[in-house]
């Protein structure tokens, strides 16, 4: 019999204890042994949770029970639960995990303190997808040519709603936010961090680069208007907020920001809160994992898989993939400024003869090349700019984008987009 | 250093070879060890491949060489490799396959045969999308509700130019065969029977099911006509060859046949030559898997991921995903007869008065109600009535279609197709 205790017994931590009970027939016959939720830690120990397992505040009660043998931490944060899962490795307790936070900073340190023990964090990417479990054992004979990712549900909720209804952005945040899929502050989905933390993961998986939030371009879905997506649509496009890894030689782009995809991708094709990861593989080709991203029971499946992985065989994988450094060149990431992209561009400027000269002789000495053009009537005597560009360098982009803001004929900072 | 040696190197045997020496940086920094392929078995030894590796067409040096820890079977058929396997693994050799008939005849002797030791076959399902493992490990957590899955990728391709081009059966089988797509005799392919294969795989994985192909309804897709199409269109349907495992209390329907699906589920999105499986868990709820399933590279993809799955942690997962039979009770297979589903039915008919009305009685007396009638014109005086009904049962539309096929009025057999 293995015995699991819970750091954080909220709605997934809950959802765990249920499907342990409830499934019991199926999970122990799969795993070849029983499996019991002995004990978990909440923070208000008054309140019942109608669960029949001990409930106490104290995180030592589990980390120094000796007949615990996995130790689940769904406290959320990054420094705490970092200390409880440091201390629970070092005695010899197997870890499971879905704190993505936790691991965009620790991820290396905490292999390195794993060792022999397994610790596993299935639940921490795309929710109930079984994606590393995919990306690290099922295509583990491919060079990973690129990730492509939704993989924030809350993001693609609110781009499927404006896209299918026409409905503005501040509009739809609120629904979403009365749905109970956003936060009341809702920056941590909306501005790409979310995303980027999970990026992360998926990149050390699939490069071994060890990376923080903070290096990477990051970017939310904030700034986006209906005449994005009115062009979008007329050009057969979707929005959607990736996370996106590529390796371009021997440099790796990371990045999460708003793209425009053409409609028959099938990445493009994942609506609302659904989340979606495509990989290429330089042998496979594109496979694509389609599913839930959140939700207490999705979220659980992820987490007692990994419970179910560890009572099979203890440590089967390497935790992020390797189980040494690949020799030669070591992958590196590639600067922000050199990443190179189509882009879309919405620039409001004064509707009068002659801008559009100007506009466009800027363009060509910032080494940008205009693919099309489309114009759309604003307010005061203004005009909506929807030019989409060839390829480009981020850079050059960048440097043009902070001449428009100077000139006195465009009147609100140009909205960008980049295509993919 | 693990040694390898491949039992059949055509095609995907070659591109295992490749793979291993080409991807040999990623591959041994993942499994933590070197990976090389010692020898290969050909029928015809003249041959040159352009391998380095020693070439023999004596199945025995392979089965009884020290040195190879791992045998891959790449020969096709059932009996014969079912021998070499079981020798192989009672050798103690570790095994992996992507031989998908060898597997729905003999997995379950060969799990009891390989006990201890590791026997792997991602490749056999889907080729290049780790459903397989998925399956197995990503969603133990579950009690698997359905599988739903277009696991080949010849009648895709064919339904999927039939639908976008508006092409005839038979011309899109001639082009799927010059272009290598589909075999010189289409029947394994189009007849169901490779789906039907892969079906009872997962269906062991998912329910520990154990069947032959003969257990199961399989159709394919030879008599579909663009007048299905057209309805399928006209009513917001794709029509798909589809795999479908479902537990209904404690059976479970196994079957292969076309099936018109809504669009706007994702699995009708899956076009061309690509797979897609959905896997409908009863915790995690809806997840899908799209990637190749088949081509050299990505079948061995599969294969190799497989023999690093082995090289990591020798034998991690249980053969078939249960370490022990499930208590209670055991799940057995539904009856054919006794499948409920919407239909759909094509039925030639006299163009004259007073037809309809006897053809909508003979509904009545097998207790099928009509959702849905589209009368398209035939030649010779005749119309095509295309049918849609609510649910009913599978009997009832069989003993109704015998009925059909006596009367006078009728004139060909009618075409019926499933909706799911």
């Amino acid at each position: 019999m293995i015995k699991v205790g819970i750091i954080g017994v909220g709605t997934v931590g809950t959802s765990v204890v249920n499907i342990l009970k409830k499934s019991a027939d199926v999970i122990s016959a799969r795993a070849g042994c029983n499996i019991v939720v002995k004990s978990g830690v909440v923070k208000n120990i008054a309140k019942d949770r109608g669960l029949d397992i001990t409930i106490t505040d104290n995180v030592d009660d589990i980390l120094n029970d000796k007949e615990i043998d996995i130790v689940v931490e769904l406290m959320g944060g990054v420094e705490e639960p970092f200390k409880v899962v440091k201390y629970a490795l070092e005695s010899g307790k197997a870890v499971v995990t879905a704190n993505k936070a936790l691991l965009a900073y620790h991820r290396y340190e905490l292999q390195e303190i794993a060792k022999d023990i397994a610790f596993e964090f299935e639940a921490s990417v795309a929710g109930g997808i079984p994606i590393i479990n995919a990306l690290r054992d099922g295509l583990s004979a491919n060079h990973i040519e690129s990730i492509t990712g939704i993989m924030n549900g809350t993001c693609n909720y609110m781009m499927t709603k404006m896209t299918n209804e026409g409905v503005a952005y501040d509009v739809i945040l609120k629904e979403a936010q009365d749905l109970g899929y956003a936060e009341a502050d809702p920056t941590f989905d909306v501005g790409g961090y979310d995303t980027a933390h999970k990026l992360l993961i998926l990149a050390s998986i699939a490069y071994g680069i060890d990376t923080k939030p903070e290096d990477i371009l990051i970017e939310g879905i904030e700034n986006i208007t209906q005449d994005d997506i009115a062009f979008a649509k007329e050009f057969g496009y979707a929005i959607k907020l990736l996370g996106i890894a590529k390796k371009d030689k021997s440099e790796v782009e990371l990045r999460v920001h708003a793209c425009l995809i053409k409609q028959d991708k099938m990445i493009a094709k994942i609506d609302g809160v659904m989340n979606g990861i495509s990989v290429v593989g330089d042998k496979v080709g594109e496979t694509l994992y389609y599913g839930p991203g959140a939700g207490g029971d999705a979220t659980a499946s992820a987490v007692v898989a990994n419970i179910i992985d560890i009572a099979r065989s203890g440590k089967s994988t390497p935790m992020l993939g390797f189980n040494r450094p690949m020799e030669g060149d070591t992958l590196t990431l590639k600067p922000s400024e050199d990443i190179e992209s189509k882009y879309y561009l919405r620039i409001n400027v004064s509707d009068k003869t002659g801008v559009l000269a100007k506009l466009t002789k800027i363009f060509e000495t910032h080494n940008i090349s205009i693919e099309t053009i489309l114009q759309r009537p604003s307010e005061n005597e203004r005009a909506n700019l929807l030019i989409s560009t060839h390829i480009a360098v981020e850079k050059d982009i960048q440097a043009m984008i902070s001449e428009l803001e100077t000139l006195d004929f465009v009147h609100t900072k140009p909205m960008m987009i980049r295509v993919v």
